[in-house]
């Protein structure tokens, strides 16, 4: 196994570039819907349109595909991710950021789970470097939300009694725990009960609620 | 696609019985392992010592093993989590029974999840009769922990507010994704972190707790 399998080789010309991109993008849409243990190099072949010499040019097995399907979508996620939540600095923020995360599951009626969730549950025990690849996109979606959370405390909104990085390891397995819970389901509800619970946790920090009640 | 097939015909011997279950177990190790994309009836052959027409005898197909595998990891798990919670009316208990999730996890480093919630991810989008089976699962085991949250209310150590419905499914999802973060992490650590979260925001509701804050 090559720990840099996943990249492209930098003697990758343009026309190159843009097919191991078809064949990635392919291979994501396939794991996605089949799964990874449900989806063959053929399957890939057929859906990217490309030979089996050129997908071999490019990903020397499946465990390489694999890896590169990881990076393309923890990209997607991060991306996603980085953009809802990188300036949220308020509960309604944080809201506004569960509205978008439920409303798109509630379309697919929780089919798929989460992307990332979904690999990391297939892959992370049967390949070591795809498994570290995923937890480190999962530290990083942590760090924004609990980036977030510092945002809300060092703007008064949550008290200073709250540990924002434990918070932010909750707050993710909840959604990831609702992702599956609804995918089983085939119906959104547990995964907006669930994100909802995670949001009632973190308001019980809120300064002014806790002036309140 | 038969709704029945996971059940064992009616004229079954003894001997017959016995085979049967020596073949779900042997599969149910091999995918927990493995994964069920990763397991193929060849592999369950081998692995239970039977032949390929004493297989077919018992399964018309993979997806016929599949559901028997959900119907022997669910009893297991059912069983567990009436066992350790069917009692519990107490904080104290409550936490009793993290520690004992925590530390048979603790032991695998976080390896292969929970074993409900693996199969879950892998099989949810790709057979609908093993996810409606998935799902009636899930559903018992929030009913467990509503039920262990009911009776501390009655007992006066949760006051009224508390949505004990809302509550377990928030609790199960956290302790599924905290089971996903670990497994992907290959460490506890998350898994723990995700519980506790939960037991703290269960503990906001805690009338002594309260009183005291």
């Amino acid at each position: 196994m090559n720990e840099n399998s996943d990249q492209s080789p930098v003697r990758l010309t343009a026309r190159g570039k843009k097919t191991r991109t078809r064949i990635v993008a392919a291979a994501a849409d396939l794991m996605r819907v089949q799964g990874v243990g449900g989806t063959t190099l053929d399957d890939v072949m057929v859906a990217s349109g490309v030979s089996k010499s050129q997908l071999y040019r490019h990903f020397e097995d499946k465990n390489a595909l694999v890896r590169a399907v990881v990076t393309h979508v923890g990209e997607f996620v991060i991306t996603r991710e980085t953009n809802m939540l990188g300036k949220v600095s308020t509960l309604a923020g944080l809201r506004r950021w569960r509205d978008s995360l439920v409303k798109a599951n509630a379309l697919r009626h929780g089919m798929y789970g989460c992307a990332l969730g979904a690999l990391a549950g297939e892959v992370s025990d049967h390949d070591v470097v795809a498994r570290g690849m995923l937890d480190q996109l999962f530290r990083a979606w942590q760090r924004l939300i609990s980036e977030a959370l510092e945002r809300m405390q060092r703007a008064g909104a949550l008290n200073e009694s709250a540990d924002t990085a434990r918070l932010a390891v909750g707050f993710l397995a909840s959604l990831q725990g609702g992702y599956l819970l609804a995918q089983t389901a085939r119906d959104v509800e547990p995964m907006a009960i669930a994100i909802d619970v995670a949001l009632a946790h973190i308001e019980s920090y809120a300064t002014s609620d806790r002036a309140a009640s």
